[in-house]
């Protein structure tokens, strides 16, 4: 049942001793949701404490600086930036269909909790967690705003991409007054990288290859090449998006190979052409500007068949260049 | 002499035919806020052209899509962002004694022109643009707001850096209500970047050494290295940032020979230590977090001094290492 911001709060005000549920390999929003709700909660004098499957990544130490979880037994399930009670992973699921409320983002919320907040315009949980929270009266103490502003600024790229809302923006302003040690979170957040993640970026960008007028940068990771170098598969997350970062590419593909002969295919397109249609092609999909399929086969069989269908979205002609 | 925000608005309103001067290598700041006042101040019927002793970077060319000079005598000399005369160059500097006008956020602004409105605490000159325009009643137009979205996403690296104010945030707010291209300009401006850059990024993540428990990174860009990898010094541009990117750097080095044997030293801080004051004992000086000096000799006598310049304020005692 979906309901609103008013009886979102009200069900906060009216219940007690609550376990908030994050989702697995926790990120910044729903981190920064289930510890700024905690402590709200923990502020109007209710019992509250937040639970992974993961453990807290120290990434984001400053969320829980001081926090120790109470002792109660549990009678309210908050879940919070989950779309999909399967997400709760190994730890939590066994929550998974006693979730009272959900406080989420995600258009592809699958209604999975009894009671359901969902706006799938905002750019992060946290931007909906902050309306609830001023509905409810909470006090924008330093720890809830810089939970929620973390939870924001990490799912919008820093502001900076196409999800950004002019609400982020204005709730930012109003963090910003709460006395949020921004500089140091956005430096931890965004210019901060472990060295196994430099070694990655910087293989990445060393065997990036372009092809098609260098409208196409593709770049491959054989199982090879991970063993022969060590680098550390939990470090290639987002690493899609270093193959449109030259100017002039349009399409960046990056290839892994996940199984002997078998790769892993995620596609970015930094124009207009809609790599997902490419990718359905080749049996896979995604949305316009990131889409991924799986190819077998030789390595450079699988680049030639990547580029032939790729050059005609850019109006190549293959045989002819 | 400084005048108010009001009588800023007045002096647009009441002079005509503008010679709007930015500053030479312009960035999106000095760009944004000239091609800002220069929409603006045709908006209500004024002749004004924006001038640049460089060429206008294609990296705005979004600025001035459409823009043509017009022709007339100039009667009015404004600039914007310019903190010191000096920094109109060469083509421009023979308008220097005769600026009327000086809109500007640098502290160290040397009050040259006749008028000028300074806020040191703004992040961008385009802030203070932005409240003028404000003033004056004028339409934020499309190409208005994403001149001066421009100039303060640039100034504050997308809302990342120390600098970014609450008014950053509420003006930004304001202007995605002005249908600015967001993504897009945010694209080019923070996610793309040039070939020859891409290999000078590659370089110094290769090349870096570190030192002192790891605490320290420190990379050398010799003469010969440049020779023999063809790298490009104009893409050195905020290299020194790159130094303190991974993990557990609490001072960063990028030392590059400028003359055979002599080197210019660029430290940056991730901590509480001091490298203005490290740096003031090699004769050099700056900012707390951002310093330099110049240091002469064999490159390895170079990096040992500076070692143990560094290291003390580490609390780590070289020869005891």
């Amino acid at each position: 049942m979906n309901i609103s911001l008013t009886e979102t709060a009200e069900f906060l005000k009216n219940h007690d001793n609550y376990y908030i549920l994050t989702h697995q390999s926790p990120d910044g929003d729903t981190m920064g949701s289930g510890f700024g709700l905690c402590y709200a909660l923990r502020q109007i004098g209710k019992n509250a404490n937040v639970l992974c499957s993961d453990e807290f990544p120290k990434r984001y130490h400053f969320m829980y600086e001081g926090y120790e979880p109470q002792k109660f037994s549990p009678e309210t399930i908050v879940a919070v930036d989950v779309a999909d009670k399967k997400l709760l992973g190994t730890k939590l699921i066994q929550y998974g269909d006693y979730v009272n409320l959900c406080i989420d983002h995600h258009v592809s919320n699958l209604h999975y909790a009894e009671r359901l907040l969902v706006n799938p315009d905002a750019a992060a949980a946290c931007e909906v967690i902050y309306q609830v929270l001023g509905e409810m009266g909470i006090e924008f103490t330093k720890q809830i705003a810089e939970c929620l502003y973390t939870g924001i600024a990490t799912d919008t790229g820093c502001f900076k991409y196409g999800n950004t809302t002019q609400l982020c923006h204005i709730i930012t302003a109003h963090l910003m007054d709460c006395g949020i040690r921004m500089e140091q979170i956005n430096r931890e957040m965004f210019d901060t990288k472990s060295k196994a993640r430099l070694k990655v970026e910087q293989h990445i960008n060393s065997a990036m290859e372009y092809y098609l007028d260098d409208k196409c940068a593709m770049v491959a990771v054989t199982l090879d090449t991970m063993k022969k170098t060590g680098l550390a598969l939990e470090e290639f997350e987002g690493i899609a998006g270093m193959s449109v970062q030259a100017e002039g590419v349009q399409v960046g593909v990056v290839i892994r190979e996940k199984d002997k002969g078998k790769f892993k295919v995620s596609m970015r397109s930094a124009s207009d052409i809609d790599v997902s249609a490419i990718c359905q092609k080749f049996g896979g999909g995604g949305h316009v500007k990131a889409a991924g399929c799986t190819l077998e086969g030789p390595l450079d069989d699988v680049k030639l068949r990547l580029l032939s269908g790729i050059a005609p979205a850019m109006g190549i002609d293959l045989w002819l260049a």
